[in-house]
């Protein structure tokens, strides 16, 4: 499979990311864990993000050095600094970047379709680092690499995705991801007003992928294999109500229905819908989640721009 | 001629920019094309925006990568987030900045004639990337590469240029880099708010450059090499207002009357002032004209900074 | 002394300032004033300022690249951009910065106290670049080693600070310092509104340090060998009073009170606390304060990361 552009979940195959980008990533965190590599000597990229998105930002920065690249370019809010805000639309904008000649160009951009639009005007490699309430396709790989790295599979597995379904990028990218693998059970936890969207509970039954829905995680907690918790995007401008009967966060007392092998996640940043209690339990995997985006960032990296 | 600060578009002479300067932007194509050079190997630039202008500073940053320079530090917005404002004037700045060390300043202010001030306190080079309403030239550098390339020739063309000439500071400095070359005529195509400035007419009268004013482009659009386009500056807080009789702007109307070799310039990012119909074209060479920005900066900073 | 963090000016001992840190730092001024060397070559720097402070951010980056270190991942102004805008605490923004394995973090912060909480969450050592209305810890320590360079010795000389003593986080970091060595006459000059605080008075008191408050600089000009002037913290949302008889500035009036060899020292940006007039004076060294912070921060960076 020739990687080129990544734009969304839906483009990785089953065998691809099992048999190149999960082993990849596992010999980058040596290649991090040690000095770096020069592997990537030469190369430029440039992180065009269109809203803050600091961690996102920072481990793609971190990924590129790691092998050798260089960043030699940034911005971090250019929907009201850059031209954009000049009323500049994406595709000239992708056009000018790529004429400037990097060799791969990191885009966030605030609306969905964004990312997959640039391809049709970029000489160079697009990585789409969260498009809107699109996607968000290295933070879905990163979330499955996860997974395999913690559970030691995917096929198979349970898995509760809880919070705000509705505006949370993550849940949808991890959801088609999910949809490659076999037996993959799928528990859906938020209140009422936030539930996940008719488009993918229409992609999992075409894919055959088992789901069902509740508003009170303790219902499921120790039937499944991991907790994907996420957090109310109060910056998209939404807010979820909770009902009185509604049970969506993660505490002593969740952990304590959880099985002993299951792992709590969660993209980060979180506000409080993980109790800090839950920080110092050996199943709290959302710091080694974290890290292991500057894995998968480099495996991606490595792919596009190496040899 | 020595090379120092790069402030306004005055200070280069005809012979330095056609025996000088535009070979060794054509040299520096193949060189961007290829891996780069590490001709400014161990060079430090230091990019210090007092307003965004993420093409200008992104073209730099590349610019000076691909020869081999490093970009140690950049702020995109100085006028909202640095000491600037906390009430610091630009003496005590470049003064400040200039005792680190870089070996070379890009500034792009919000006032006229900082860039200027600058050069008078900086212990090293200054370029303008931008002063306000004042000057910018390396775009009016690139502007007139652009036209020997596409053109053939700078001498004896025909130019309509075309917008708000009052605000924008890519025609004025355009306009003085003209002056420079003979027989050149020069069309000026605005609503009647919006005319060029009496101290550029005054120039071109004392140069004996010939002039006209209107504010239809279709009454000179089959007598002219290049139809450059600006846009209206709405981020100076000006609105340039158009009458009824007025047409100001390039769609497929406008190149059906143009010449078979004239060309299509902006310094972009455009808004409605050009169609999307004219994309296509190849007269359309504002894209081409953009990317050119990093052949002509690659050029001044080897330039400045080369041994 | 092994010097892991960098969180305040306490931590410091005469003897590791007088016998490492300074000559380490005319070691370093040589450095910078040749062409830099590879010591840290390798290394990787995030600097991260939650809210803007150009020039201290400036000078990491030149210190870092100066030794052949790169900085990988910068932000700004992270209070409004980040993921700390979307609620995150600072533990977890640590954990995940430290997580993603550069060799440094300098961490400016708007919170008293945040830098110390950062170091007992980060895998990494942290700068602390200034944390609110708490310490600015190189800051004191290029304050100190100006006065050394300039006076030639600390301990005995007698020192003004002056201006916003209530908010001033360099006056505070400074006081902390002087109390290292024996000595020192301290003299405050403020308002009465913005008179130092008690707990650096019950700090001198306890250490044996000499000092005195008055409200006009001009009683002790003739008596001092530093004049250390501040700018009132605007941006912290204070604002200073001064009564009629105030007398709170530098200007050519107190220039004649000074000593032939006394210095001018300001930690830069200024308003008018110091006038213009004052610059050409030799004993104004504000100027060469500043360049002195690129030089201690290059010895600090290269206590902390070289082998």
């Amino acid at each position: 499979m020739k990687t080129n552009h990544i734009i969304e979940a839906q483009q990785f195959s089953r065998e691809w990311l099992e048999k190149e980008l999960f082993p990849l990533a596992d010999e980058m965190e040596k290649v991090a864990r040690s000095k770096g590599s020069n592997e990537l000597s030469g190369k430029r990229m440039v992180s065009f993000f269109y809203e803050p998105s600091t961690r996102t930002r920072l481990s793609f920065h971190m990924a590129m050095d790691f092998l050798g690249g260089r960043v030699v370019f940034s911005t971090e809010n250019a929907r009201e600094f850059s031209s954009a805000a000049k009323g500049e639309n994406i595709e000239d904008t992708i056009r000018i970047l790529s004429g400037y000649r990097p060799d791969v160009i990191v885009l966030r951009s605030d609306k969905e379709g964004m990312a997959k639009t640039a391809t049709e005007y970029s000489k160079v490699p697009i990585i789409n680092a969260g498009d809107g309430s699109g996607q968000h396709p290295t933070q879905a790989l990163l979330d499955l690499y996860t997974i395999k790295k913690e559970v030691g599979k995917i096929a198979g597995i349970s898995i509760a995705m809880m919070g705000d379904l509705v505006n949370g990028r993550t849940v949808r990218s991890l959801s088609y991801l999910a949809g490659k693998f076999s037996g993959i059970k799928i528990y859906y936890i938020s209140p009422e007003t936030a539930k996940i969207k008719d488009d993918i509970k229409d992609y999992l039954r075409r894919h055959g992928i088992w789901f069902e829905e509740t508003n009170d995680i303790r219902k499921v907690a120790g039937l499944v294999d991991v907790i994907y918790q996420t957090r109310t995007q109060k910056e998209r401008g939404t807010s979820v109500a909770y009902a009185k009967d509604d049970f969506c966060i993660v505490n002593k007392e969740v952990l304590d229905l959880m099985k002993k092998d299951a792992i709590v996640m969660h993209p980060l940043p979180r506000n409080d819908e993980i109790s800090k209690e839950v920080d110092k339990d050996p199943r709290a995997a959302y710091f080694r989640q974290a890290e292991n985006g500057l894995y998968i960032r480099m495996a991606l990296l490595k792919m596009i721009l190496a040899g």
